[in-house]
């Protein structure tokens, strides 16, 4: 999660590699944060998608207020890193709590989660036995996609009366309305959006009225994010994928074109001329399986074919991935001299569906500057 | 790719990590070299399956001779560990000549792939600017999945001639029969593999007719290898997947259920009793987001769901799945009091679709011993 010291040249690179174009980047980091700002919440981004230091600490020097995490390896990568406000937003499981009690013992002020009495009675007991108050949030389900806890569900209380009468400190409840990724209009995203803060400060509501304090409500994903019209009751949003933007997200219609951020860089390695087959050295290995767009307005496939420099060839997409080989096809009325067009050895930049499972297939990213200079900022890989 | 010294206990694991059941492997690798033996061929194993030296090593003690790669990086890391017999199997980009160089002044032998007339002149020019014979193999597309020359097109007796008359040495012709994952009897396995053999010793035959030497013959996939009934004219079968098996392998019928020696050991983090679902640790990004069994004859999701000790559960998949969060789901009938069943901090395992891309979510295996001991396998990452 470092940043390397010398930067290199783009045409000096091996290949596969992830892109990342900077000023994109950059773009969209703070277009996120002035909408935040905007609408007076603070930003808690959430890193799962970047995984690197560098792009964590551009988007806290924009004005985001601590980050959000999918493993503890994040938690304690950016606690190391000078990170001190962690949310660990996946279920706590008991077996990992260990592994907690340690960040906060080093001053980590990270928070947890729960959604269920089982869970939370767990918190309660470790933390009575070893004398730490976590700070707990609890997870509301605002649209059934995944975990959480209905608003109107009766446990929501108790759960949050075991928290506070075991000793814990609820932190607030928080929520995700990840149904958002199957929409594409704004009138939709808007009325998801709508019922995710809504539901959660419902929540927070209920409990607050049974005489218990729910300080934050914490809602978020990119297309809620971005689709918001009222941040009324909530406290802090969080966004990931946001940062680089992908297919899906354009799909979804909450960025434009110029604004996708992660590429990989890919070099041509043979044809299928009969087929109009161009073979390049990114598979599934560079892109993930991940195949996002398959049921969106357009398919992608493995991904949009550009031009090295990052212009999109229309229609040009990576039809089929093995390991280490992605199958290119162009546009029907345009297959015509693929080897002179596209020669072995040339380069293409493809936009992947999903950045956060492109970039999980790298060590590092390979980030490019406004000047043309790439430097080389690693991730974390694993658990 | 090194493995740890000291051994610790299952139970004692933070998931999700993959669980490697080391006598399943032991006993997948006896059968496959016990079948090359048989039939009177080397076996050039695919260590990107792996990508760990653990697993390579167990590989070649049992008989392999050498091994193919998928990446220059597995090819540098097998060398510096003691392998000099390194075939990397992917059509040679221009650019990467230099450090296929590079491993060659090593001392390594590292053989290429080419498959069109460009990429031959081009390893030529490279090899007569340089002063190196590289040891080239020619593609050859036995089935229309991918990469390669026809048997018969014209060009390919010209790549040969290309390569011996510019100074490289011609190491002989190899395929895949990629397209032998898309069946699953064993009469339209039997055809295929002797399809795949046809054609690359036909290839061979004309390449020698034109008075040129083609040494070698090199053929191979998991389920061809396993299938194939005579391999008259070939040198040496190369196959990956089948140190591991998957869920695919099983259902094309290549191996067994107690032969599934990779798996996911994950912790259930919460429910959605309503829904009969159950909350897991491992997502995609452990899973990864290959759903290889989605168009077989049956489709696990994400993954076959195990009790902690290996036993299938029937009917319990992976059906969803998000970066760190999986939802289980059972059979029909069986979806009672499954917070009972399966109780929060509670451990399962999950067989994934396709182990090469369930393995590369993770920076090293945890290979479980017949004594129940864990030793901790680094993989490779990245190129």
């Amino acid at each position: 999660m470092s940043a390397s010291l010398i930067p290199t040249a783009l045409s000096s690179l091996d290949t596969p590699v992830a892109l990342i174009d900077v000023p994109r980047m950059q773009g969209n980091i703070q277009r996120m944060q002035h909408r935040m700002n905007r609408l007076g919440v603070r930003l808690r981004p959430h890193v799962k998608t970047s995984k690197s230091l560098p792009v964590i600490q551009a988007q806290l020097a924009a004005g985001a207020s601590g980050v959000t995490v999918s493993t503890l390896k994040e938690a304690g990568h950016c606690f190391a890193n000078g990170i001190d406000d962690v949310f660990y937003a996946v279920a706590m499981a008991p077996g990992k709590l260990k592994q907690a009690l340690a960040l906060r013992r080093k001053g980590c002020r990270l928070s947890i989660l729960t959604d269920s009495l089982a869970a939370a009675q767990s918190i309660v007991a470790f933390g009575q036995q070893h004398d730490e108050r976590f700070e707990v949030w609890i997870e509301i389900d605002c649209d059934g996609h995944r975990s959480g806890l209905a608003t109107r569900d009766a446990v929501l209380v108790e759960v949050a009366r075991v928290l506070i009468e075991g000793g814990m400190q609820l932190r607030g409840v928080m929520t995700h309305a990840g149904s958002s990724y199957d929409l594409d209009t704004p009138q939709a995203l808007q009325a998801i959006a709508e019922q995710e803060r809504r539901l959660c400060v419902e929540a927070a509501e209920r409990i607050r009225n049974a005489g218990l304090p729910c300080p934050e409500v914490s809602i978020g994903s990119t297309p809620t994010a971005l689709s918001v019209q009222s941040l009324k009751g909530v406290t802090e949003v969080r966004a990931g994928v946001y940062v680089f933007f992908d297919l899906v997200m354009h799909n979804i219609g909450v960025c434009a074109a110029d604004e996708l951020a992660l590429s990989v860089l890919t070099t041509v390695i043979g044809h299928q001329q009969d087929k109009g087959w161009i073979i390049v050295d990114a598979g599934w290995m560079a892109m993930s399986r991940d195949r996002g767009t398959q049921r969106q307005r357009k398919d992608f496939g493995y991904g949009q074919v550009c031009t090295e420099t990052g212009d999109w060839i229309d229609g040009a997409r990576v039809t089929g991935a093995n390991q280490e080989h992605g199958i290119i096809t162009l546009a029907d009325e345009d297959t015509h001299d693929i080897t002179a067009r596209f020669p072995i050895g040339s380069r293409l930049r493809i936009l992947p569906n999903h950045a956060c499972a492109t970039g999980a297939q790298f060590p590092d990213y390979h980030a490019l500057d406004a000047e043309g200079q790439v430097h080389i900022w690693s991730r974390l890989h694993g658990w």
